[in-house]
């Protein structure tokens, strides 16, 4: 046996017991007649000490102990003179008495620890190391923890959790699929699911009724920051059932998600946003609801005034940065330069200040009477001591920049600390979006979306106004799951097709055998996926999911400790029928 | 709200209650005055009662609902006159006052019953109903328990779950890989793992102690019988443990599966059986222990009495058929060709019948007196009325031949019941294979096996007697799981490569980042995966995984019903930078 307990477990309770450790040498201190040696393993660090008077051999060894060896160590558990309140095997230590090194290690190209001197790419190319890291490795537990919990309380509702395949057909639409050439098949592929969408509602028209999984999916895409080529989802579907038991199921799920792994209970029903309120108030179909700062629409009360930015402007919206109205010009001058950046492309700012003293100060002075900024205040319904911050300019993109300044501020009033948590739901999306460039509409979530009823006469008068039944959770700010109600009506599906501008042809093509099935009885049905690698990295208060995938890729999509993508060997090609070509020289 | 309750929860306490069921028409059964429809979802069938003179209309509707309609019915539950104890819904049938078809179908292509009148490939091609009859269904629904109890249970003696990447690199030992071309480097390739063996040995460098993961793997193989392109694994891994601590623990996970999926207690520790041995007396790496019949070597015995069959055999051994003395000539024939036949290959066989009244009588009298024979009956431990089979040969091939008869004797005595379950241990395989054509050793499981210590000396003198510290875990005489103790010794890892015939280049082209990684700091370490295909189906009592996968492919490794692998576009290929090869003519 190598062990009898790990580097995280004794206390003082176990003083006086004999106990064999293994782990890795965080660190020694030799201080002359002593040397304490920090052991690791994934459970804690446990002090290990020698003693030069009692056994000057073993305590010799010790000495020569490089950081990373991988050691066994014999001993008696001892209260430490010297306690580390900080850690739970703080209170003791083991006085060694036999040590044996299971194996050496070279000097790690960084040091493993919180604070490491190793750059990403070095940390990337030994990942093997840098998981050595505390919060590294705990991210990973996290990570698991929460797969745990997620199947818990699915298989606790009645959901089966079903494995879809990997290899599977390309679709048209959607982003780009990775594909594997077969050898068997020659000249024909499979692809890597974008996620498993119609397999999922194969398995409604199969009566599954209620089914998950978790679940790897696969987009060749050129990779943004914090992108993956491959990423995780929570998939769900349900059957026989309408949009609220849909929300009420998933905000069930996220509730004891949040209560089982950070302890925090969200008692109320969760808000449910229609996307136009979210737009029109918060500039975001993802809004931040850790704080308020609505938007409110001034294009009414400060038109007519001569300010030929206003008058001008298609939509002029201010929000209500409170208790701010002491900001320096300095400080007003950097939130000027903060809008205008082009990311967000603010033609400029104009605020209000509405002093403690009750008077009104606007870089609009001379346009506007006292009573007239009043009115402002008023609406934006400011008290004294509040700034009110104003974008003027084309709807859409002054809503958008005016969201950034949102966010910007509630950044600088420490609104949006990351252990505290706003989920809430999106709803009502529009079903179409027009391309201009293409001149005609495309499906916003797929082309089995159903709209919602009520909308349904919309459908051949004004497309473009029809809302669909879909969904999204979205919590601080980011967009963490979403869904919709399918069709299952095929005339329904028909005038889908028709305003997307497919043809017969076009829709069995691309979604044949998915439309062949739902001949055979599909029942109504709906369901949605979460982000499962941006659920686990919100959980944890961070922002990159890198950071809680154990072997994830670069922004050049590889994988730069096993070196892939890579060559393969000639004879792979003679057999798969393929041939790379020659890049072309210019 | 579309329904109040299943298809399979309403029973004589829910008498009187109105309910709101939906689900498919299974078969409706018109009696003129009355029409029953039976109604159908994942949880069972519950009958609805349609009743012509209380409600004519309803009844005609009723009348016109075909098989596989979706249906929603509102009605009352009533005690039934004639009931069904065959189900749990058989006392009860709701008699219906509201009938809304949610969906038609088209007459399926096959019967949706247990005794469904399509053939294999149709139902492949039309998955979708086929998942909808209860046995596969049921196989899902089974597969999604197990792995709820694995993750359960893994869990709860601290293995971690970690999701290991998909697009990984090429290996070249081991089968063959499916390649997927990158986009971002034209010319190389990702591969698809066909295991995560060396990322779970990476993730044991980086400290994570216990590992585990149910994951998918792929083999791009000539497809036999009832093997996937793609599978799963229950893949495992731990750190500072000896042979005996990783069985434990994984008899512990098999024994606590069998307890919650079939109620089966193994109270008594697995048998461990080296390797040798099984070979020596069941002629197979996994003995179907179900039940004895071991082989008894008579090879001494028998020799030196003119009877060249023997006499000129390397091998002679014999299995008991207690209490099959009676077998007649037609049945000892039938043996006969079994024994001959080409899979098997045996030139013939010999048998000794020990008469219930003492006597005995062989097929090879004329060279055996009755005292010679009852020297092999009493080597056999046979008794009056047993029979006794001899085969004779060349060692390997008839220990093979003896065991496929052995089996074939076993299920003609019903020793092989699929609800009886005998789980072992095969353990200490040999860790060389010597390749006739290729003039070298192979490694019998992966290069990284650790040779048992004791037999680490003959690495260098007789390697083929190196015994591995490798183990399966094998039940009813299916190899369910295996794995093996590593090599952590950089020391013994050179020694391997060497008899493996590796040039340090070699070793450092194919295995070089898990060879770079084994430089700081590798733990001692081991594992073992399972099939979990092939789990799941044992538990079941069946032989074919592909029962018990959702969407499997056929032995073309063809996706029937998505109709994968298939074309794809000219714009994929110039982004991909390939060309497929015109097919030769020839």
């Amino acid at each position: 046996m190598y062990r009898t307990h790990t580097c995280g477990e004794l206390n003082m309770k176990d003083t006086g017991k004999d106990v064999i450790l293994c782990g890795w040498v965080q660190k020694s201190r030799d201080l002359g007649g002593m040397t304490f040696v920090d052991l690791r393993d994934r459970y804690g660090i446990t002090q290990l000490v020698f003693n030069m008077d009692s056994n000057s051999d073993l305590c010799e060894k010790a000495r020569k102990l490089g950081r990373e060896f991988v050691i066994q160590a014999t001993g008696k558990v001892k209260e430490r003179s010297n306690k580390n309140h900080k850690i739970p095997t703080g209170e003791i230590e083991i006085e060694v008495t036999e040590l044996n090194i299971l194996n050496r290690s070279e000097i790690p190209p960084f040091t493993i620890e919180e604070d490491t001197d190793g750059g990403e790419e070095l940390r990337m190319k030994y990942r093997y190391l840098d998981l050595r890291r505390n919060s590294v490795k705990n991210n990973i537990i996290l990570r698991h923890q929460v797969a745990q919990e997620v199947r818990k309380y699915m298989d606790s509702i009645g959901f089966i959790e079903v494995e879809t395949p990997v290899l599977v057909n390309s679709t048209p639409e959607g982003a780009r699929d990775f594909v594997v050439p077969s050898r068997m098949q020659p000249g024909t592929f499979y692809a890597l699911p974008q996620s498993p969408q119609t397999l999922k509602q194969l398995l409604m028209v199969a009566g599954f009724d209620k089914y998950f999984q978790i679940v790897k999916c696969f987009r060749d895409e050129d990779l943004r920051a914090d992108r993956q080529p491959e990423f995780t989802q929570i998939d769900c579907e349900m059957s026989f059932v309408e949009r609220d038991e849909i929300l009420d199921t998933f905000e069930g799920l996220a509730k004891y998600i949040f209560k089982q792994i950070k302890g925090i209970e969200f008692s109320e029903p969760l808000i449910k946003l229609p996307y136009q309120d979210a737009m029109e108030y918060y500039g975001s179909d993802k809004p931040d609801l850790r704080f308020g700062m609505k938007f409110v629409n001034l294009t009414d009360i400060v038109k007519g005034h001569d300010f030929i930015v206003f008058d001008t402007a298609e939509y002029i919206g201010g929000i209500n940065a409170e208790g701010c109205a002491g900001y320096t010009r300095k400080q007003l001058d950097e939130l000027t330069e903060f809008v205008k950046k082009p990311q967000t492309g603010a033609k400029g700012l104009i605020y209000l200040r509405y002093n403690t003293d009750g008077t009104l100060k606007s870089s609009v002075d001379k346009f506007y009477s006292a009573e007239e900024l009043k009115k402002w205040a008023d609406a934006m319904n400011a008290k004294p001591g509040d700034l009110i911050l104003i974008l003027a300019g084309e709807k859409k993109k002054t809503l958008t920049a005016l969201s950034d300044l949102r966010l910007e501020m509630g950044n600088r009033l420490g609104f949006r600390a990351k252990d505290k948590f706003f989920p809430l739901w999106v709803v009502d999306f529009p079903l179409l979006e027009w391309d201009e460039e293409a001149k005609r509409f495309f499906a916003m979530h797929h082309p089995f979306t159903s709209p919602k009823p009520e909308d349904l006469p919309l459908m051949e008068t004004d497309p473009g106004k029809v809302r669909a039944n879909a969904y999204d959770l979205v919590i601080n700010g980011v967009e963490i799951g979403g869904g919709s109600i399918r069709i299952h009506d095929s005339e329904i599906q028909k005038l889908m097709f028709k305003v997307l501008g497919f043809t017969d042809q076009d829709a069995i093509r691309q979604f044949g055998f998915l439309m062949n099935a739902f001949k055979y009885g599909a029942p109504p049905h709906g369901g949605m996926a979460f982000g499962f690698d941006r659920l686990v990295a919100m959980i944890a208060g961070q922002d990159s999911i890198r950071d809680f995938i154990a072997f994830p890729k670069n922004n050049s999509g590889k994988d730069v400790m096993l070196d892939a993508p890579g060559p393969i060997s000639g004879m792979q090609l003679d057999e798969l029928m393929i041939d790379i070509r020659k890049p072309k020289k210019d």
